[in-house]
């Protein structure tokens, strides 16, 4: 795609000046209907993206649009999910932010048959996608330059006042081997030119045009953004229900299993005592874990969570509680607030509730549509992917207990001041929606268990019998994991 | 206070778990209550803090409380105010938590005479008592041990198979040159043991009894803190009225300044240039600048802002819109907001407006009590401090118009569809009280204009004549700022 650059805007006639303030009145548009913005720039070292970028924002509202400056990772960064610091960084609602630099200078530093090139390859796809299915508008620069050209700017950055500021080892690097760069950037725009995120590859021989390409490139970017989202609004979006399952997980299980407090006693401290040996050679390895807990309302998910993190150290162990996002997180794509949680390597994460309130809470209360939910469970799938291919341990709970064990927990802790704070009407409201819960709850373990991520159905009636599972279970697959490695 | 160890607590006849067990219904009533706690967690390297730490939390709900870690500050967090990444995990309101080490280990490890130990000095005390101010409960423990119980423990340490994770350099260092660290600890603790937040020092010699002694400590300050947020909902707070100004610098100002388009012309791109020369040259040396603008609706802070940034890289300058405070920055201090947002050395953080709305919008509209704002203005003067000692350079702008203009900006704006966002309902409400907002903002501008960090008020009416006023006094004061250096 390098070698044959083609002028893609219509607008080559217009001046600068002119194309700004057309691309601002878009944005205002775009920001009233609460849609995000993503401008991605990448290119050779030296081939002025400093330039573009100004050019780029001149006319936008300084208010409304952000700058974000990938170039190394720091070391604190390093530890985290490979997409992490995109997912934090991605754009709200009704904002443009632009990545100087991005996700794709780790992707060109790295080679092909490195483990982590994959990681980066699928991240990016779930990212990119998941901006796009949001109605974001995702637009990707990159700019290209010739070898002489590049060696002209790097000369000029030299003769300046502000050589340190610009010019690096690796621009030299570029320069010099020039046809070896030329040749991966090429196959990774290639490998990333996805139907809903495409490249655009500038001209960067002469950057004041390549910036008219660009603001051109990005107007008709907004304009068919926009058309895009208002079609939704008027139309609703296509429903697109993949695949219902017809799968009952839930009524296989048998709720009568029990534990004798005798035998509980016997071998909880033990268990204990084991797990926490465990988190710290996970630590020891930097293997991050992430523990999921699901299930119906009292069901014993806190309980066994204390009992599991027992004689770890509360240091590299936390403990989420999930409940409905705030505003500021509603402003983000849902999986957003996730990947903000995700412990570094080494570190335990524990979700009591989590990102499956997308096919469950959200779903049967209707606070997401039938395509936003249904899209999820392979949205989900390629989460816990990026999670398991980073390395980490993921292990799904999910904790059932009967409806008449409901009752009585419920009852229980109306009575109990010391537990009153754990029960609210809205989990009185719920019970009333048992069967639609449990239908989406089957079909979720169903369709989001895993060969890399699978669910641990919980059997609850009996607490002490389901502590020890999770116990035995944790033990078990991290023991797996670490011998793995 | 290292050498005489007390014991304070009532509590010694206890059991650990019954302890515990106190201190957890505590913490769910100081939840209940909304109140933040802070415990921090202090000592000699190998005296056993994760021991303490896992003692402390072991009864209390792990989705309640945090520990956050704190040892070696990244390269990334030391590119900002001192106090910034404590201020950034601060504890929301209901939720503990824990500090594994903090500022004072920056503190300890810094030599009295170091600029930098002042400036933490003054910004613990100011973050301390901001914590104070909100109610939270602050605690703050250091674990003492003998040089011998030290060398014992290290020794230990590398007997086991952990060793590196838990003995580094410091440790043995320490132990090696213990009476000098003695000396520093002494003498640090004494300077930053405020009427508003003790120390506590525990006898590391027992970590299982002065894990006792701190749980009771811990219920102690708990108790205490309560009882005084229960007194202020009761009696609501001690009116603390501490000087009203009747300085009115407003009303000296000459509104009629004006500056022919002609004049404008010939110098804007002139004063843009070398405004945007001189953020380069700050970035060159790392000096951070922060910019506030304030002034009543449609005075012509945005315009302004717009014409002095146009030359500059929009990668290190970044325009902060600030209005009312989300739902997630609502259970933080007021300030939290804004030292998320204070820019990195060397780049450009503008606050089109800023932390002044707490005397401002906050005072006239009641969204703060009178004690809140009245205490208001000795904490911004406060945080100023800790950016200019910081090495920061600080303007603030306030820029004027009269009313008549006011409406006639308004009136413009409601007729000119590419202007009509930046008009609502809300402007017209704050309209009808321009008296109260001028009173507000003449005691403002007379109670926090320092020395460090002085007012700018910029005559508003003629567009022209403020923006090139802007832009000058940016000039001048980045001028000898860069002077002073």
């Amino acid at each position: 795609m390098l070698k044959n650059i083609k002028f893609e805007s219509k607008y080559r006639d217009f001046g600068i000046k002119e194309l700004g303030v057309k691309l601002a009145r878009l944005q205002r548009m775009a920001q009233n209907l609460k849609m995000p913005a993503l401008v991605i720039i990448e290119g050779w070292e030296s081939s002025g993206q400093g330039n573009l970028i100004y050019n780029l924002v001149r006319e936008l509202n300084p208010k409304y649009y952000d700058v974000k400056i990938f170039d190394k990772l720091s070391d604190n960064e390093k530890m985290y999910l490979e997409m992490t610091p995109y997912w934090i960084n991605s754009p709200q609602k009704s904002n443009l932010q632009i990545f100087d630099k991005s996700y794709y200078y780790e992707l060109f530093n790295k080679k092909e048959k490195d483990s982590v090139y994959k990681n980066y390859l699928e991240g990016i796809n779930n990212f990119e996608k998941a901006m796009y299915d949001d109605y974001a508008i995702v637009v990707k620069f990159f700019i290209q330059i010739s070898e002489k050209v590049q060696k002209n700017n790097i000369e000029s950055y030299l003769d300046s006042d502000y050589k340190s500021l610009y010019v690096e080892k690796l621009d030299e690097d570029q320069n010099k081997h020039y046809d070896k760069y030329l040749k991966k950037f090429d196959s990774d725009i290639e490998k990333t030119n996805f139907d809903f995120a495409k490249w655009h590859i500038l001209d960067g021989s002469d950057i004041k045009e390549a910036s008219k390409e660009a603001i051109g490139i990005l107007i008709e970017s907004f304009e068919v953004g926009i058309e895009r989202m208002m079609q939704k609004r008027e139309n609703g979006e296509r429903l697109n229900r993949v695949y219902k399952s017809e799968r009952t997980p839930l009524d296989k299980i048998d709720l009568s299993k029990t534990l004798s407090e005798e035998d509980y006693d016997s071998i909880l401290k033990k268990l204990q005592k084991r797990a926490s040996e465990l988190q710290l050679e996970l630590y020891k390895q930097k293997i991050s874990t992430i523990l999921v807990f699901e299930g119906v309302d009292a069901a014993g998910k806190d309980g066994s969570i204390e009992r599991l993190i027992k004689y770890m150290d509360p240091r590299m162990v936390k403990v989420h509680a999930i409940s409905a996002p705030n505003e500021e997180e509603n402003r983000y794509n849902y999986l957003w607030r996730f990947y903000k949680r995700l412990p570094k390597d080494g570190d335990m994460g524990i979700f009591s509730r989590s990102w499956y309130g997308r096919v469950m809470v959200e779903r049967v209360e209707g606070f997401a549509e039938e395509n936003e939910w249904e899209r999820a469970y392979s949205e989900i799938q390629n989460f816990e992917r990026e999670i398991y291919d980073h390395g980490s341990l993921i292990i799904k709970y999910f904790v059932m207990i009967d409806k008449d064990t409901q009752l009585k927990r419920f009852e229980d802790r109306e009575e109990d001041p010391d537990k009153q704070y754990k029960i609210t009407e809205e989990d009185w409201r719920n019970r009333e929606k048992w069967d639609q819960y449990i239908a989406a709850m089957n079909e979720m373990l169903d369709r989001t268990s895993t060969k890399y991520s699978p669910w641990v159905i919980v059997e609850g009636n009996d607490k002490n019998y389901a502590r020890i599972k999770v116990l035995k279970t944790f033990i078990e697959y991290a023991e797996k994991h670490l011998n793995e490695d």
